[in-house]
């Protein structure tokens, strides 16, 4: 990006690469989406005899059409496209002529860019919970009965065994996976019809009609209300992103300590580790070490959404086209993760023979025994197990 | 704080400064919270015969002796105390003499402090959904035909009015509360019977009757996910204020912009603003700029959270405690910006003579009537009355 | 704060409470500050015969006893005052009349406010540094020929010595305290004079002469930097603040592992550790959790600040008044945190008798060597000595 | 990067993918100072005897022409060399043979990237510094002596000028360049000869002299502080470049308030603003709408750095490999929005018939002049002034 401030490079190029930046490669993604919505809106259209029949069949045929092509990598968006949008439009309208500019009429770039937006974010979150429940599954597997330190302040404390530890993470995953599928509630309100955020004075449209064909939970409203959302359903996904994160980075963390020579718990599979470029004998365990540190990415790029819409005065913003980048990192992040670590958690094998318990850790089942048998109160037989450990 | 550091301060003292902080008068909230969840696990105990029915009696109505004489002012927790349980169990064990030890039988502080937390949780989110639902009602009380310059890029773009400004806040306000209220799926789950998170070997607990005395959705299980999430259920709660904070900040940068002497859309009443202390023409719009900059205090509680308990090993860990505070803060935040927002709104007053509308907010209206009068694309009809405004 | 909305609390008291907050107990420590710079305030004004002598010796005794009475603890500031500048007028004009009014000539509670803040900024980054080097300091004193692993990825890498672990860290905080140092030059700007951002116009104030007064480096020019440079020392001084709690928080992190049974490397002092409620047998290193633990608060203040001038257009706002909570709380925080690892560090023993190398420790070592003594490439030996190691 | 997740993608590229990432296609920019690295470090070795002269000249000539083809586009890093040291040691070794793998003695890949990225980070830093001046500078051409209404709170204040306007800012910009300047203290410190943290036993190298070569101000000692310090000087210049960043942003935002239609105090350049696509009649301010909102991605860049490497136990851990992404990102936009801003505030102009001060706004200089007319009390002057203004 710098390259482009030398003196040489011509103003418009400066401002179309500071405006578009890398939207067009970001939008790539969208296109489906956005086929789609155009399709339901053409078709609103046309039920109130906004678009003739013939220009719809144009519209449907050429779209449908043209995403086919696109699925299959016949063309992608190019920075002269500037967004997926324009890119959509001018293929269209090179395709079946006029009637590609009839779709555009009582929509603007910003309730079309949110719709397919939000489309992307009810298929991405259905995709996550069920990465997270892959990563829950994975380590449904292990195999549990060995005994495991139960620890607390990194301490030994009580008797745990590797099912226990395993299921407290597939616990928590399924949580992470039901988080992030409550993320459908912000998401799945139908922005079409808003316009630029004021409606379209003059123009009959039927909001009702196109959230029912694009399956919307329900019409967002009321039309101000849709740019006001704008960031809301994004950072909340990025939420659930970061809270899977960081399960999966506490994971990560567990093993990375099992791993150590000194602890020794576990073995990883010899795909997870890479050698060292001096050091000849080390395998390390960089998969679990960047599972651990992606956690901060996750939550750079909540923080990243939340900062670009706070204190914005209301009304579409150009800010908020910065959403983007963040939302797809971030996405993208957990998505490869918790595919990775589903993977990486079938090859952990746990060493029973290194496993080592501290008989003092079983001084509080001892006292809630004591307590049992002789009716005391616990804190007596805390005090008197105490005692005998304390030595 | 710093002057603890002072040479002359005793370790101990310095010690327990850093460790217990202001953890006694943080806990002063969840003392109430803490009188139902031990009455709750004491009766368990009975249940299970490992409380007699007497000490069962004696320590029901200890607690809810000790907790109405809290409610009363009668007595806070101090310093000595380091925290709010060992408060409590002093309190009892004074007033009830050996069986005010009893009821610790089965119970960490680990389980004990996050039931307590839990249950404040739910009743925070309550709280703090009404809250966001009362700013949403005071803004549908704003009396609304008059008409308002609808804008994009903070430009004129659309016409608009009062109330479809106001009704987008208040559709989004709703949204929040709505995001509040879901925050419960986290925080309704169980934690009693986990203890320091590997349950109570050799003693007979019954975790399903605590949860269903205490109105518990689930009982957490199993019990080694208790621990592991720590801080999800408080950053989600902490999310959503992030987000009806900003919500609130943008309504308030919209009224900072609007009362501007070139804007000069509204009135605020004289009991939000606050005079100069060398401009004696001034009045400031103080609560707003307030309500605007706190987005951010609630922004930084929310990544505060997030960072405390990233990439720990499982298991309690100390640092977990730290959650506390800018839990409180962010709550409080949250609640006091709603509650005074619910106030300032009803007495912002519209001014209908100062508000201007550009005639060239019509254009997108006049355009889309050509489009349905003529029968022409969107994009010539466009062409042609951008021809007419941009001169 | 939240008691506060209740319904039945007046208008009045809700907005000093969200207006006013905790601002009068925040200022507690800017009031020594306070005083010096209204005294050179006054003096200022006398050399321009803006003040009489016999009002500039009123104002200077006047402000020199409250001064002394505010620091031997015989008054502080009280919510009714607001904020510490009122609360100093307030005494001033009780003990002085009408003289103590004019102090306020050519002076806004911006530029006053701000004097006082970077006044105590410079008192703050000197003792940070001089902690962070207390901290350093007490890691030289580790008597340090004890081998220990030297680890990449957790793992056990080269051969090191617990003084070349220590003096790593060492290194660091003086980095840190260096750093901290540097934050120096972004508050040591004279604001008096700028008044509320505009300067005073038709009164001949001499900015230089107060500057050189307060000792402060040069007079911060023009006065409309003065507002739009709120924050940027503070968060300068935030941002060292996080590296040196970073930096402690990684030395805790050590520790903490080396305080396992597992690694088994140290004994903590008994005075840092504390016991468990249901466990016996437990010593947990809470101090050194909480270090950790830490690091997530300070860079939360850290947030905190950037977020709230974040986008604010120029000109003081009010919002810029929230800046002192998370200032000082992280400035406390790192003070006690450096404070407290002085003494804690010195108590750290390593027991080399539990430090045990693997053996492959040394294949770097003995590659080179091969290099050294054969001439073979690096490459070569690295292969020859890996395939030793590697079975 | 989620396609790969697909059931068909072998396990190995795969976890390439995970832990490669882009690493390759980012190490691009630290080509040329590896290459320069990559030469002092041989040039020590062979005055250290471990490199004959005629290796160092095959090296010294290999990877100069390698460097320059590199520079002319010749080649670029493949996904297959997985980072940029590897792919320019194979380049090397396939144009010179052996000898090209003997400059790896004594040099890890950890000092070796490190290295590359301090040079790195001092170029970015003067380029930075820089741009902020050449702002600076734009904004000094602002031909000032229009009135403008100096605003706190919003609100028309004091009286001012565009000449203060601007140079407010200008000073701000200054005092960002010379806190970009400031960082090269943490980056200037030479890690080669500190391998992978551990120094190189058995090696007789001389940091001297490579520091010397490379003009790093001092050595950085000891070996074990190098990857401790990882982070923290790219997170110096990602949080001075967030300074420069909010100032920009909060220029734009003055410069937004000002461009709209009821303000209406400046025109834009046409190249700055964009059309609409449905209102016909819009010029849009989206340059400064985007320099206003990459505030927040320039702050989610230093959150992101610090927060992987939080925590984190000494030694070199994969996770850091995480910092180069944000690190590049946040320099780049700094570059990019400094560099369009000194364009685009040439063509700002302000329309002086359109700025309209608030006869009030002298309220505090009548005051003033009471004062010192009267010799009465600000107090006093105050009030009476405010009386024939509030009416």
């Amino acid at each position: 990006m710098s390259r482009l401030w030398d003196k040489g490079t011509p103003l418009d190029e400066r401002v179309l690469a500071y405006t578009a930046g890398d939207d067009y490669a970001l939008d790539e993604r969208l296109v489906p989406y956005d086929v789609r919505a155009s399709i339901a809106h053409a078709e609103m259209l046309n039920a109130r005899k906004l678009l003739t029949d013939a220009d719809l069949k144009a519209i449907r045929d050429g779209l449908t059409a043209i995403g086919a092509e696109h699925a299959a990598g016949v063309w992608k968006i190019e920075l002269a496209d500037e967004d997926g949008q324009t890119a959509l439009e001018k293929r269209l309208t090179a395709r079946i002529g006029a009637a590609g500019g009839r779709v555009h009429l009582g929509r603007s770039r910003n309730d079309q860019v949110l719709t397919a937006v939000r489309l992307y974010l009810l298929d991405a979150g259905r995709e996550l919970a069920a990465a997270a429940e892959g990563c829950a599954a994975a380590l449904a597997s292990r195999d549990g009965e060995i005994p495991l330190p139960g620890y607390t302040h990194m301490q030994q404390a009580m008797p745990s065994t590797v099912a226990l530890w395993a299921q407290g993470f597939a616990s928590e995953l399924r949580d992470d996976a039901q988080g992030l599928g409550a993320t459908a509630r912000r998401a799945s309100r139908s922005p079409l019809g808003s316009a630029a955020g004021y409606g379209t004075p003059g123009l009959p449209l039927d909001r009702e009609l196109t959230r029912e064909k694009l399956e919307f939970a329900e019409v967002h409203q009321p039309v101000t209300a849709v740019q006001l959302a704008r960031g809301k359903a994004e950072a909340q996904l990025l939420f659930e992103c970061t809270l899977l994160m960081q399960d999966l980075g506490r994971l990560a963390a567990d093993l990375l300590l099992f791993y150590t020579q000194e602890f020794a718990f576990v073995t990883l599979p010899d795909s997870f580790t890479t050698g060292s470029s001096i050091m000849p004998q080390k395998r390390n365990p960089d998969v679990f070490e960047l599972v651990r540190g992606r956690g901060a990415v996750a939550q750079a790029c909540l923080t990243e959404v939340l900062g670009i819409f706070a204190k914005l005065p209301s009304g579409y913003q150009r800010d908020l086209q910065l959403i983007k980048p963040p939302l797809f990192r971030g996405i993208d992040l957990a998505l490869a993760t918790a595919g990775i670590m589903s993977v990486g958690l079938a090859g952990v094998r746990f060493r029973p023979d290194q496993i080592k318990l501290d008989p003092a850790i079983h001084a509080a089942e001892e006292a809630n025994a004591l307590v049992a048998r002789e009716g005391i109160p616990f804190r007596e037989a805390y005090r008197r197990i105490g005692e005998k450990f304390r030595k």
